[in-house]
């Protein structure tokens, strides 16, 4: 299957959009901000370019999309009224599949830049906004161009489902039941991906760049570690009821795995080393319930059934995958069942995603020391 | 009215979508292709960039957005072969308004980029490909780094319809009955607008860089001239019936004005010596058939139709700014009006688009004499 075609997150702003139910991303950024923070921060200070080159890699459609680089736009503000300078010039790059809702996007950026003068209390350099379709597991910038790159809760999307993932019946993910064969070809398949994206990041980057990515991970050094399988395992609980009422072929649910690897902080410190591009600077995990509303005051009563809730958390990033497999009609049914399912869960115990946070600076190479 | 919002070629690919229905300016990239070519050849030579930034402007969505770019990068490829260099990478800018179909342009790039590598022979350097939303009178890229600038069949849409044309009474654009009040707003406003256009490029673009710009204009001094007025005169005599009919007020024609401009050679020479940053290398005029199938071989009925496909070409490009204004609801009567209108002029005079084209560099200024 070329993801490329399929992947993306659901677009307008109906109830089921990305972009009405993305709040557990906008968490996970801001639970991250202090890392990017102090990542620009270092950078300006070290670096004090005319323009600024940031880019957002996967970065959606929807209330996220501009979140992660206004806050970076921000930062670097009060830096420069500190510091006595005139800010830099901007030029951000949002990246994310040609699938995704450019369009949207696109449409409200005046609207953003009007916002974002008014938070803050100098004149913004001028913002110049780019739309860059395609995968970050390829080339997507000219060499030496880029100082900032920020990605959230996108690269536990691998390019492409695994081969090799024949053994894996009755599951759509790596879980407790898959033999090793299976856990060998997802974590292969994150080794090449992760790998080729940081030597294409380094290609593109400036020596002394800055990167701060965050997964959706785990802390513990099983890749079926229930913290982040067992969410999948609830879904295909869904599709196995369907099965045994006879409403989907067995050999529809043995033919589809979800196309994502979400390693533990020292995979990613290996794959990491083992490139040799970048330095760590910083390597942490964070959590966030599964229910991302539990924290809000003001939950309205759709809110509170948390069940209902996390499903459509899930439903607004995999529908077109399984739309792609399953066909549309019977994407409702697969909801609602899983709906059920999660509550049931999530009423005999609290369970929360792990974020693995990385922050990395590009080396200098002999050239660059020249 | 703001017109940033309003304007935009019909996107998707129905019968009335710009995509499907603009041969025309097709045509005018085709034929100024020579003047694009050699602009590029010598700007490569003479610079012999790494990474060569190419900016379209007014791109719109359809199978022109990437073919003055595909012409431009094969001229280079072929360069690069006879003078035994590498190829550079190519950073290409699409750029239109906001409301632009972007998604359309995203999803066609992958298939774009293998039929351009069939076409060349050698291999292509990466193509990396941005869309950015915005007005070309205002600044789009960050300053210094542009080194090549094409627009075509854009720069006669002026950034708002020009104020003081109360006394425009039956007319929707200059025309033989408007008084010279009129006449004075139109100019002032492409004065003003040609002018910030070059400003910005100018501080967009690095000293030595070129731009080759297509404009629908005039080979006359008079902007009443008919060569560039009459078709809009045409339009107007479609509403003026359907105002006589009783099925629309006076005051919605009165108060409906086209905002464009087309300009003579001599007034694209004026703005560009009075503005000073840029030098002319060619100035130059060519024609095109209103329809522009009358040159095609196996015409089908509906091509043959003269009337209708010039006024579909007509409808593709004005079709937002008239729902605007007039609403949905008598869109189709308006066209099926100015069908049979054009048609009959059609038949009693031969009648062409006059294409200004103006080739430019960009001065080296004192600092980067230095």
């Amino acid at each position: 299957m070329a993801i490329e075609q399929v992947l993306h997150m659901n677009g307008g702003m109906e109830d089921t959009s990305y972009a009405r139910n993305s709040i557990l991303q906008r968490k996970v950024i801001s639970k991250t901000k202090p890392i990017s923070e102090e990542a620009i921060t270092n950078l300006y200070c070290n670096i004090l370019p005319t323009t600024l080159t940031i880019a957002d890699l996967g970065c959606s459609s929807g209330p996220n999309t501009l979140f992660a680089v206004s806050e970076l736009i921000k930062v670097v503000q009060k830096l420069c009224q500190r510091l006595g300078h005139q800010g830099p010039e901007y030029q951000v790059f949002l990246n994310d599949l040609p699938g995704n809702d450019f369009n949207s996007i696109f449409k409200s950026l005046s609207g953003f830049q009007e916002e974002l003068n008014k938070q803050v209390e100098t004149r913004i350099g001028p913002c110049f906004f780019n739309g860059i379709p395609g995968s970050f597991y390829g080339r997507l910038f000219p060499s030496n161009s880029l100082h900032f790159v920020h990605s959230s809760s996108s690269l536990m999307w691998l390019s492409q489902v695994p081969e090799g993932l024949e053994g894996n019946k009755w599951n759509i993910y790596m879980a407790s039941t898959s033999p090793p064969s299976v856990i060998n070809a997802y974590q292969d398949q994150f080794q090449k991906d992760f790998s080729l994206f940081l030597k294409c990041r380094s290609e593109e980057m400036i020596a002394g760049g800055r990167m701060t990515l965050t997964f959706e991970g785990r802390k513990s050094e099983d890749p079926r570690s229930k913290e982040c399988c067992y969410i999948w395992e609830l879904l295909a609980m869904a599709l196995k009821e369907m099965i045994l009422e006879g409403m989907m072929e067995e050999e529809k649910l043995d033919s589809f795995n979800i196309p994502q690897y979400t390693p533990s902080p020292l995979e990613v410190k290996t794959q990491v080393e083992k490139e040799g591009s970048f330095d760590i600077d910083r390597l942490e995990v964070s959590e966030v319930n599964w229910n991302a509303y539990t924290d809000e005051l003001n939950l309205t009563d759709a809110f509170k059934d948390f069940g209902y809730s996390v499903a459509k958390s899930m439903r607004v990033v995999t529908e077109p995958l399984l739309v792609n497999h399953f066909g549309e009609a019977i994407i409702d049914e697969i909801f609602s069942r899983y709906k059920v399912i999660v509550a049931d869960h999530m009423e005999e115990e609290k369970s929360q995603f792990v974020n693995v946070v990385v922050s990395l600076t590009k080396r200098r190479t002999a050239v660059d020391l020249d």
